[in-house]
C-alpha cells in the first residue's frame, strides 16, 4: 500500500516534470524564432496577442490579469511596445486615472503577420507527433488542467 | 489534402495552447502556496533546487543556463537568497574572475523541508488524474519533448 501510493506520487512528480521541460523546450524554440525572425520578445508577442483578442483595448490591469503578470512587468511590456510604435495609450472614458492599451493600426498587422508565421512554427515543432497522438495528448492536457484548477481551489474540493 | 492539413494545423496549435495551459495552471498553484507556506518565489525554488541537485555548487552561467534564465535575472535572483542566507558565493579555484554559488547549511535544510511539501502539492494537484493516464501522459509528453527538440535543431532535422 505505501508502495503503490509511493510509486503514484512518483509518478505524478515525473508528469510534472515532463510537462515542464516539454512547454519549456517549445518556449526556447517559439523565443528564438521570434527573436531571429521578429526582433521581438515572447512576452512582447503575448501582449498583442492578448490586445488582438480584445476589441477596444485593454486596462492595464486586465492586460496584467490575462498575461498572469505584474502590473509592473506589463508596465515595462507595454512602454517598449509603444516605443516600437505597436501600441497606444488612452485615457479611460470611464476613469481618467487609468487608461486603455490597444494596438496601432501597424502594430495589428504586424501582429498578423507574426501570427501566422508563430502558427506553422507550432505546427512545425510539433510535427514529429503523429496525428493521432496529438487528438489524444490533447484531451488528456485538458482534463489535467481540469484536475489541477479543482485541486488548486479547495472550494471545488468540497464538491468531491 | 489542403483541409486535412489544415485540421492537423489547427490540432497542433490547440496542443500546444493546451500545454501551456496546463502548465500555466500548475505554476500558478505551485508560485501561491510557495509564498503562502515558505514566503519565496518560484525562480528562488528553481535556483535552490538546481544548486541542490549540484554537488560543490555551480559557477553563475551554468547556474543561468540549467535555469534557461539570463545571467541579470539569476543574479537577482542569487541576491536575494544570499540575504536571506540560503546561498553563498565563492570566488572560483580555477578562475579567480568568476565565482561559484552553493547552499549554505540552512539553505539546504530549508530546501529539504520545502521540496517534500513541493512533491506532496504536485501530487496532490495531479491527483485528479487516474494512474494509467498519468503514465500515459507522461510518455506522450516525453515523445513530445523529443519531438519538439528535433524540429527545433537542423542539424537533427537533417537526418530525417
Amino acid at each position: 500500500m505505501a508502495a503503490a501510493t509511493a510509486a503514484a506520487s512518483r509518478e505524478r512528480l515525473r508528469l510534472w516534470l515532463r510537462l515542464l521541460a516539454a512547454t519549456n523546450e517549445m518556449e526556447r524554440a517559439l523565443r528564438r524564432r521570434l527573436r531571429d525572425e521578429f526582433d521581438t520578445t515572447l512576452p512582447r508577442f503575448d501582449v498583442m496577442a492578448a490586445l488582438d483578442a480584445a476589441e477596444g483595448g485593454l486596462s492595464m490591469s486586465e492586460l496584467s490579469r490575462r498575461l498572469m503578470v505584474t502590473n509592473g512587468n506589463t508596465t515595462v511590456l507595454v512602454d517598449a511596445l509603444e516605443k516600437e510604435g505597436r501600441v497606444r495609450r488612452s485615457v479611460s472614458p470611464s476613469d481618467r486615472r487609468s487608461y486603455t492599451v490597444e494596438l496601432t493600426e501597424s502594430g495589428r498587422k504586424a501582429f498578423g503577420r507574426m501570427a501566422a508565421v508563430h502558427a506553422d512554427w507550432v505546427c512545425d515543432l510539433l510535427g514529429g507527433i503523429a496525428d493521432h497522438d496529438a487528438a489524444h495528448l490533447s484531451r488528456l492536457l485538458h482534463d489535467a488542467r481540469l484536475a489541477i484548477q479543482a485541486g488548486a481551489d479547495p472550494t471545488q474540493e468540497a464538491h468531491v
